[in-house]
């Protein structure tokens, strides 16, 4: 055999995306964006504290609990967890620093990551954005110091996703001036609240506020739990016990039993109870009113989805350092076992979801942006934070689940040693599991997509659930509900673009016009979809949840295919802002490689529906192939490039045992 | 609204099953199959050790490592894990029994599962299956008893799988009648030994035999390397530290320094040295010998299938029990929630999984039957156990990956009570994530199954490694290569009932024979284009290795799909094969939900190639909703009918918290 039929086949493939080279710290500097400088302070507390990473292993629960919480204190002293509060109270100010600085967290020990989130993301919050000067003063200079320890009290035992309906009421009493905290049935248990099992000493609680004898609706109210250590009296703490992962957060139950607290301890930015008892709020829908003391909230979504970005980069990588090392196999050459990366489904399994993490990332960086823009006042206006609420909830959604299959395949794809513990797999694995289904369940997040698509996010709306919503599409005529869409503006675009019908028949495969116009296409059919069979359902004399649960896979489909749109529109301009050079001819290849591969994999539903001849599915397959290939020379830059710190992939057993 | 619209939908629905009704100890005699007996026997050793799923959790590594080791040890006395072994030697006598017993621990701790797999199975499996009477005479009866334990070190740091690489190697030295047992680079260090790190006296050591100057491939033979619980001189083993599960099991590395055992510690059933210092086997090829050895090791794979499909059995019955128990958000009724299983979504995400839970244990059940039949002597010719090696790396991969799938979308579908330890899922996913790479990875062993179908399993052919396997079959016409294939023959057969091309226009959606002419038909394409596509590489010119990695994506897919068309027929066949009556009609309905969810799943590759309209492809989506609310009213029953004992489930967080 000629030696040069020796060559990795890829050198001899004429590239579209010119002489690909990645220079690293550039491609970092890129993705670390505006961010720069507090991500490089976060990584180095990262070094700095990364036995950590070991302890999780060797120490016993208590002691880890204990060992966590003492990083995040010695955190909050470097300013870096504080990045979200204003100055006044010893913050850094800046929403979209804080952002950053926790999606870089997301790189080290997530037990940490996950206190961080709830003392200073949901707790602290909590405080922030529902209370009043009054509880600013009192709690958030010592909450940012970590001295003042909290939690955030929303689920219970019987209640996670339907929030409206927690059990825990507090009943004002006009004789004393004093709230009632309490917990009326076992079902009512504050359930798996972290911090509550070991640090906290306030609890924000969410329970239904009953005043003269009304309900009220769900409220938030700061309720002091413990007092130098010790429980206070009323209040039951138990401790949830061993998780899957994050042993480190102490998560437990919290009850309370005719627990009063004064007056002022309603956090009452949004409604009010006055000293003669009488309640009120500038918002008069209670559904509305809930829906916006939530929506205040929704940071600890786009928090979660970027850990989840964070975490898949870890694993990535892992996974691509070893199957640069790791030789199985003679294939290539005589006398050589081949590289893992050089085998073409190994390429498949870890470059589809490197390029879609690429994606998700800069999909996260325009959330996160549009977070900032929202809560630092800039765009805030009532439609704008509908959108960001659903982006948000929509973002965490993919991401999660994106985390939670990476990890998988990464581990898979480190055979044996990926199953050491040592090598962070483990660890990745059990403490992102969560994530799926905590800070909203990802189906449950993305019916809230839906809604919002459905009703095109008017305010008028906003004050829905699930069979209102039902309702309101079966009343209206369907091309109502599509003119409403935002798909379907975008859909008139596209059909100025390419004209008619044609457009998916002549462009090329490498175009992000046709990737977005299929995408666009998508979203648009699917949400017109929903909106029929809704329609269909209530006509037709069915129970309205009976037609949301026959529907209930569409819905979460259309929901799906609107948040992948928004996070390929996110790569596509990145990309296009690029300058001309080397950065942007690898982000143009990751961006088409994202965009095939989500198609190849739905690309059922594009031929059901007449926007996908076989033939050219097939050439997506094939070209898919390709761009595995082209992206191989580069891949452990493309990894590197994600600015990981090397003390975190601890995985010595995995990258030097040759 | 009238009361009658509030009736679940799904009784209004005309189901074509029969009144559909569930007789549970029926449907479990006939589950559990001819070996009912030995499985009652485990069932009730699985309650009486309950305790050792508390223990997992709550004792020091160490301290569980010697737990499971006596619950192994306790378990022999039983008989019930040497069930496998010949009665002489204190076993069973009946392989089919010993997977049965196996497959019914796997509901159990899966520590203690995989001990004993590596004790009866690994160790005392090659013993029993690559040693002489000699052999059996000196550790059969210890081990089975338990009294001697023993581990298996094939796989070593540098090479799991591609064991004819492995680097230790045992030189026989003719002036001491000895063979040298050596560990050369850390590479050929064995690593990730179950029983390795605390408690083997006597390893299986694989290794290169050089005999004479001469390497005669991969070998194995017994060495010491404790006594009285010391590790002898010239062994060095080292712990390989916590794992992401099954930390029950004592994994470690050894490595050998020029150790000494004398000539009869080789397993020479296929290959002897004599006194002399000559080698001889029957079997000339060197390669063809290897592969015999490891053909007689094939029970391993069948058991982790086993495994596979047990486990997703426990997290089935977890997630369809709390579903039906969990209510949030009301839908259906006012003022009460509705129960998640009556979610359309939720139905999907556990109705799929659940059938195809039942198929691949029928699946499993025609294997075992398979195995017992060669190893017993009844079937024991070339060719059935190319075709039972090739049938259990497909069933392992299958049910492993399904064993993933469902343990995690079950967790997911439990929402943050799924995320406790206490309710399994965090056992279930970490003991078992190890499955799909160990005993054979998962694409690796799909690639052993390509390679079968692509030479037809002729035992000429059984030799060939990857590269062999491409030259072959560039080397011979694709038709050729077709009318070699099994699903070919197959084909012809479908072609006879059908009758030319429009058999899958007319065919009504729940006719099994149109579901298994869609499955066989994809098999033989995809076996056929690997073929084209294999040749047209080799033909063109380039390197066949470097075709390999091309095409692997399609090697693996073709693979897939034959496995897919083995558990579909072994799931009609046992359809067929009930008499009329409910039990018939309910797996009836479970067939068909499992065979159209897979077209659906796959419905893009039947488009494309022909086979499917995009209008029948959304006919069966609908039928696959359909489908699932007729399975709605009978799911709890059939996930109790598995049989797994109450106290396996251990969740009463999330079964008894209402």
């Amino acid at each position: 055999m000629a030696s040069d039929l020796q060559q990795p086949e890829v050198e001899q493939e004429v590239s579209p995306y010119g002489d690909l080279t990645v220079d690293v710290p550039a491609l970092t500097a890129l993705l670390d964006g505006k961010y720069a400088d507090i991500r490089a302070t976060v990584r180095e507390g990262l070094v700095e504290y990364r036995s950590v990473l070991d302890d999780a292993e060797t120490m016993s629960r208590e002691d880890f609990c204990e060992r966590v919480k003492q990083v995040v204190v010695d955190l909050a002293a470097t300013g870096q967890t504080g990045m979200g509060f204003p100055e006044e109270y010893g913050g850094g100010g800046d929403i979209g620093a804080s952002i950053a600085a926790f999606e870089t967290l997301g790189f080290g020990d997530l037990s940490v990551l996950v206190k961080v989130g709830v003392q200073f993301g949901l707790f602290g919050g909590a405080i922030l954005q529902l209370g009043t000067k009054r509880h600013h003063d009192a709690y958030l200079a010592g909450l940012v110091k970590g001295e003042i320890m909290g939690c955030f009290a929303m689920t219970e035992t019987g209640h996670g996703s339907n929030v409206q309906a927690l059990g825990t009421t507090a009943t004002y009493d006009p004789d004393t001036d004093e709230f009632v905290v309490h917990t009326p049935t076992p079902a009512a248990t504050k359930d798996y609240i972290g911090n509550a099992a070991c640090h906290a000493e306030v609890a924000v609680v969410f329970a239904q506020l009953v005043v003269g004898g009304e309900s009220r609706g769900v409220h938030a109210l700061v309720v002091p739990i413990r007092a130098d250590g010790a429980v206070l009296p009323g209040v039951t703490i138990t401790d949830d016990g061993l998780k899957m992962g994050l042993n480190g957060v102490d998560n437990g139950r919290i009850s309370f039993d005719d627990v009063r607290v004064p007056r002022d301890a309603l956090l009452d930015r949004f409604a009010k109870v006055t000293e003669d008892g009488d309640y009120y709020s500038d918002i008069e829908n209670a559904n509305r009113r809930f829906f916006t003391m939530l929506g205040t909230l929704v940071q600890g979504r786009v928090c979660v989805g970027a850990a989840g970005i964070s975490a898949s980069k870890v694993a990535l990588a892992i996974a691509v350092e070893y199957a640069l090392r790791r030789r199985q196999f003679e294939a290539t050459a005589p006398d050589e076992e081949q590289l893992l990366l050089d085998y073409g489904q190994h390429q498949r399994r870890l470059f589809i979801p490197l390029a879609r993490t690429y994606g998700l990332h800069f999909a996260q960086e325009v959330l996160a942006a549009e977070l900032h823009g929202v809560f630092s006042g800039d765009t805030d206006d009532e439609t704008t934070r509908r959108l960001l609420e659903s982006r948000a909830a929509g973002t965490k959604a993919l991401a999660t689940w994106h985390a939670t299959r990476t990890i998988q395949e990464c581990r898979e794809a480190c055979g044996g040693a990926g199953y050491l513990s040592v090598n962070r797999f483990a660890a990745l694995k059990a403490d992102t599991d969560v994530f799926t289904t905590f800070e909203g369940d990802n189906h449950v997040l993305l019916q809230l997509v839906a809604k919002g698509l459905l009703t095109d996010y008017a305010s008028d709306f906003s004050d829905l659930d699930q069979l209102g919503m039902v309702r309101f599409v079966a009343g209206l005529a369907v091309e109502t509900v599509l003119e409403r869409t935002y798909a379907h503006k975008l859909m008139e675009r596209i059909k100025d673009v390419f004209g008619s019908d044609t457009w998916d028949a002549d462009a090329g495969l490498l175009d992000p016009d046709y990737h977005l116009a299929m995408f666009r296409f998508r979203e648009e059919h699917r949400i017109a979809g929903v909106a029929r069979r809704l329609k269909r359902g209530v006509d037709s004399g069915m129970n309205p949840g009976e037609v949301f649960s026959r529907v209930q896979d569409h819905v979460i489909a259309a929901a799906r295919a609107h948040v992948e749109r928004l996070v390929l529109e996110a790569f596509v301009d990145k990309v296009r802002a690029q300058p001309d050079g080397p950065a942007k001819d690898v982000l143009n290849l990751l961006c088409d490689l994202h965009a095939l591969s989500s198609i190849e994999a739905d690309r059922g539903w594009f031929m059901e529906h007449g926007r996908l001849t076989s033939a050219r599915s097939k050439a997506i397959s094939r070209e898919v192939n390709a761009l595995c290939r082209q992206v191989r020379p580069v891949a452990g830059d493309l990894v590197r490039a994600f600015g990981v710190p090397r003390e975190m992939l601890r995985a010595e057993e995995l990258l030097t045992w040759e």
